[in-house]
């Protein structure tokens, strides 16, 4: 058996492409364009590579963007000014604060200084509250597991009753994605580092979700025949043979796996392209937010 | 093989004496009382009781408890007004807001209403976004399932790796008792009325926590020897035999649960008596933070 290929490229244009059309038609109709403003705190090479990534996306699908960068040592009180400078802003519909943050930083304060309709990461404490909540919906969902949930149902996966295994339970995409396959009727199972048998719960899943940061642990013997695999791990691997000395690769053994999924999302080109999509969206919606409110 | 009974009502004593002892500690330290205020909304006779049995308590362990009642046609704005007067109120440590409310009212409008530091029955959605991330804590963890966690560590049961299986995805029961149990580092599974074969994963479960109003559904056969079984449960089922035509049973069929299982609580006087305890322990906590701010 070779597993259908959920292909994150072709999905996240798909969704970009949507974006771009609604930004014009709200340029056209309201003469309003969406802007997002990120917050970078300090010099960390990867995290600048994002926020420039999530940039230029911005400039491609017409959405206004404005980069904050403060010093590695800015205080508590730096950004929460910052920010609360950024929530008064009305050309600022959506805020991104890049994580992490320096360790001297209270990150949850900064998060919930962020104003909810402009909470364009789903961080929010409110936020996640409501997604964790039956009967209740967050204004923004996190744009990792979104993308994630968009994935399946573009794969026609049904949840609905469905056997979820996530594996890892990090703030960012396992629990948030526990919550929103739960949302969606499956039936979840967490397993992280303390599982007694990981390959048990594996074994019986119809959905499984790898957010663990290992490369290529969860090998295609672990898993049932026919099962969906969102692999959201992408990890630097050594490889003389690769132009810059290494290759990525996901939680997954993709070659090992493909043969008995049903479905698979392959690193890159899986997850990866998805969050940035995701943000777009929720900038989006953001703008959507503010022009029904004047 | 018979299972150790999990005396609920003797640790909810436990954890009343405790709370009484501190109480007295505070007056004469502090020369301080604690104080709940409790809002009922309408004249559910179900809600009534309840808020009775907790003003009870309240003075039976020193804490002031102050009831508001309003009609059951109140408005948003009346609810909202009042919890934001009990918000301003100094001598207001915490304050209940006796759920559920009549339909026309914005339950989680109202549960945000209530300052964080006074929400001692642990709704308000910060303290439940809390509850849901890795390294965050709430400042009140809600009544129920808290109590749930001191039963299984008072029964001496491991969570840290155990298999845990929470039957019921309620705001009130399920998704918190499943948020805390993943902090305590089990593997949880949450299943529901879709979940395609529940009997599969109680077979597997170390910990059954069983918390979705069907009298006695879950059988002694369908458990794996040895588990701990928390019954959240409370139906009335009818009974000629007893006085008052009915008797109280839990979601687990207790005679045959009891034969496999290697801990259980009984119905009543096991998760039961817990919930008004806990309530209690809150209270202190709520008075020990607005001394702390002093």
């Amino acid at each position: 058996m070779s597993a259908q290929i959920i292909d994150g490229k072709a999905v996240a244009a798909k969704v970009r492409d949507q974006v771009a059309v609604k930004v014009a038609e709200m340029k056209e109709k309201h003469n309003y364009t969406p802007g997002l403003a990120t917050v970078l705190v300090g010099e960390d090479p990867a995290s600048a590579t994002y926020v420039r990534s999530k940039q230029r996306m911005c400039e491609r699908l017409g959405i206004r963007s404005v980069g904050h960068t403060l010093p590695a040592d800015a205080s508590q009180e730096d950004v929460e000014s910052l920010v609360s400078q950024l929530n008064a802003d009305p050309e600022v519909n959506g805020i991104l604060v890049q994580l992490p943050l320096p360790k001297h930083l209270d990150e949850e304060a900064v998060l919930n200084s962020i104003s909810l309709e402009k909470d364009v990461d789903g961080f929010h404490p409110v936020n996640i509250g409501r997604l964790a909540m039956k009967g209740r919906e967050p204004l923004f969902i996190p744009c990792t597991p979104h993308g994630c949930m968009v994935l399946l149902e573009d794969a026609g996966v049904e949840t609905s009753g469905a056997e979820a295994v996530i594996v890892g339970r990090s703030n960012i995409v396992g629990l948030p994605m526990a919550m929103l396959l739960q949302k969606a009727n499956a039936t979840v199972t967490i397993c992280h580092s303390r599982t007694k048998d990981l390959v048990e719960h594996l074994k019986r899943a119809d959905i499984v979700v790898a957010a663990i940061g290992i490369p290529e642990m969860i090998k295609g013997d672990m898993l049932k025949p026919g099962t969906a695999v969102i692999d959201v791990g992408i990890n630097r691997v050594d490889d003389p043979e690769a132009k810059r000395g290494y290759r990525l690769v996901g939680d997954v053994d993709y070659d090992s796996a493909a043969e008995v999924a049903g479905a698979i999302t392959p690193v890159p080109g899986g997850v990866g392209p998805m969050t940035i999509a995701m943000l777009m969206q929720n900038t989006l919606r953001a703008a959507e937010i503010a022009i029904s409110k004047q």
